[in-house]
């Protein structure tokens, strides 16, 4: 079953380990590097799938968690599958839920089993295994399914952290040997280990025996600080099997994606762009813009001169910020059309300087136009 | 400098006094009848310029009062007008303020030269006159501006009535002379007078003798029964001069917007589509959805299957149920586009129908798929 998934490696440029590469899905082939736009609930908000496609976006990423919840697997399926459902025809990937599961289920009680908690919508009772969340999947249809894992709190004890990363083993055994693969789809493993080099690296290893169609580094922008953070990927990276799709879950700004990239990871998702967006925070090639600030008031230029998205193509900085400062709903649309322009644009750069050897370039100029760092709270629960 | 919009009536169906027109403003041609969708503050809710044209809106509404107090009429000319500020590069309409100053004004008084009142914003001091209502629409540079008014409440006595019809034909008056008309757009006159009728007809006589480029029917849709609202429009539309625009403000749902058509009427605004769209009502060819009922939450059908706006084309009641349900911003912006696709859809059948002489037939369809009808409050402040 694993292989499904063909994942072809482009001839490299002159970095070492970086590299572009092409995965062919169901429903498309995806360039990588690339970013997974966060449409929680089957949509970015404020985005339609037309806008998302337009915007560049090649793959997106739904919450298998809240899905489950609401409006529920059952459902989802009789309406003809997940692609059906929120009207995206590109491939798509569904979290396994473990992350929300830590972070939004109450009363949560694990066993080697799986995991019994309470819904953060209406208290009722679910229990989630490994088994059931790759069934699960398989009923949605979606391309790129993920192993149920469990992902620890920050700050994490080597305890905490080697046994959150035993139980994820066993439970991703018991997800490849549950996944038939039947519509086409891959099943990707998911790395734990904390900030513990070997740890993740027994991880990975013990994963990659398992012949998985990709591998996740699950686990980050959870707390941790950016260095420790940049280091789990270097390390982990490095140990997971090159001639498959590496996924880093969560992360994170432009520069922490290209440092990943750097390092050999295929695959992104992060709510950044959007939350930015909803909070009047802009992306630009010359750094970020607090759009609210009064400084833009009278400002008569785009937001990004180089932007081709619906704000900058038409609209002024002075008319974002009048529709922000007045809390119009057209606002943090438009922001958030612009900011996902802004990292789907990103990524076609970084594959253009991965393939002419330029990391080291694109590296710089984001150097000189630093966004915002907070390393707290990049994926969303 | 009246008749600097040109008002070309088409050739006459059937119908006695409902027409189809041309009128030509400097950023393009309008046919009518049409709706204007309203922009408030620049932009209509949740929506982008470029959407609001694929939907097909050919004139846009903008609410002098709003973008007077914020972000100024000095910021708007700087940044070279309004249609450049909110990137809609048609035909705009700017209301004159007229009923924003007497819904939401704070401590207004009013005198024959002008109106003072507080800002609902801070509390800031303004003074609204029939000379600079003009010049503020003039250095906007809209395609149609709109003399001050006195908007009374509902109920209305005869005697506050005639009183504000008096006071608005003498602001109109003035109005008048202050319009220069360099940017060859055109003055629309408005019509007061409650539910008078011989107050309304010679206000409406009186307006004609100032030789406006168009007329509007103000001072309805705020509370008056609809029976009564539509003997205003029948007997002010027979009264305003036939070869001009008539404007009927702030009116209304599918089957007034036919009514007043019926009698003449060329140009319509009304917030119901995007605000019932806020609140989870969708128009359909059908009738009415709330699409929050638990009876669409596995309707996997379109909200309306004969439309093509970006929700129809693609997704489920059952996903935009989901999506309201979860207060996702995508389901107020999906539901938006698609009310105001039904009201241009619309827009587009009562042409065809007056031109056909079919009138009967369109009144007897959306007889049969009747829409929530709230008479109240369909201005939007």
């Amino acid at each position: 079953m694993a292989g499904r998934l063909n994942f072809e490696i482009l001839p490299a440029g002159s970095a070492a380990t970086a590299r572009c590469g092409l995965l062919t899905t169901p429903h498309g082939v995806v360039e990588t590097p690339a970013f997974m736009p966060v449409g929680t609930l089957g949509a970015v908000k404020g985005v339609t799938p037309q806008e998302l496609s337009a915007a560049g976006a090649s793959i997106l990423l739904a919450n298998l968690y809240h899905l489950a919840l609401r409006p529920g697997i059952d459902t989802i399926e009789r309406l003809g599958g997940l692609h059906r459902f929120v009207g995206w025809t590109g491939p798509l990937l569904t979290d396994s839920g473990g992350f929300q599961v830590w972070s939004l289920g109450h009363l949560r009680t694990v066993d080697d089993d799986g995991v019994t908690f309470r819904s953060h919508l209406d208290g009722s009772s679910w229990r989630f295994t490994p088994e059931t969340v790759v069934e699960w999947q398989e009923r949605l249809g979606v391309d790129v399914a993920m192993a149920l894992d469990e992902c620890p709190p920050w700050p994490v004890s080597r305890e905490q952290a080697a046994a959150a990363s035993e139980r994820t083993l066993g439970w991703a055994r018991r997800a490849r040997t549950a996944w038939r693969g039947e519509t086409g789809g891959g099943l990707f493993g998911i790395v734990q280990g904390g900030v513990f080099h070997d740890l993740r690296e027994r991880a990975a290893r013990d994963l990659a025996a398992l012949d998985f169609d990709g591998y996740a580094i699950g686990g980050v922008s959870v707390g941790e600080p950016p260095a420790e953070r940049r280091a789990v990927v270097e390390r982990t990276a490095a140990a997971l099997p090159p001639e498959r799709p590496r996924y880093l879950m969560g992360v994170g700004y432009p520069a922490d994606i290209l440092h990943a990239a750097t390092h050999g990871i295929d695959l992104f998702d992060c709510v950044l762009p959007a939350r930015n967006a909803r909070h009047g925070v802009l992306f630009t090639r010359e750094g970020a813009l607090k759009i609210r600030n009064a400084r833009f008031r009278d400002d008569p230029r785009p937001v990004d001169e180089r932007c081709g998205c619906p704000c900058c193509s038409r609209l002024s900085r002075a008319f974002l910020h009048h529709l922000v400062r007045a809390g119009e709903l057209t606002g943090p649309v438009l922001a958030t059309l612009h900011n996902l322009r802004y990292y789907l644009d990103f990524m076609t750069e970084l594959r253009q300087a991965i393939a002419l050897g330029a990391l080291a370039d694109l590296a710089a100029r984001l150097a000189c136009a630093p966004l915002p760092h907070d390393p707290q709270e990049q994926r969303s629960p």
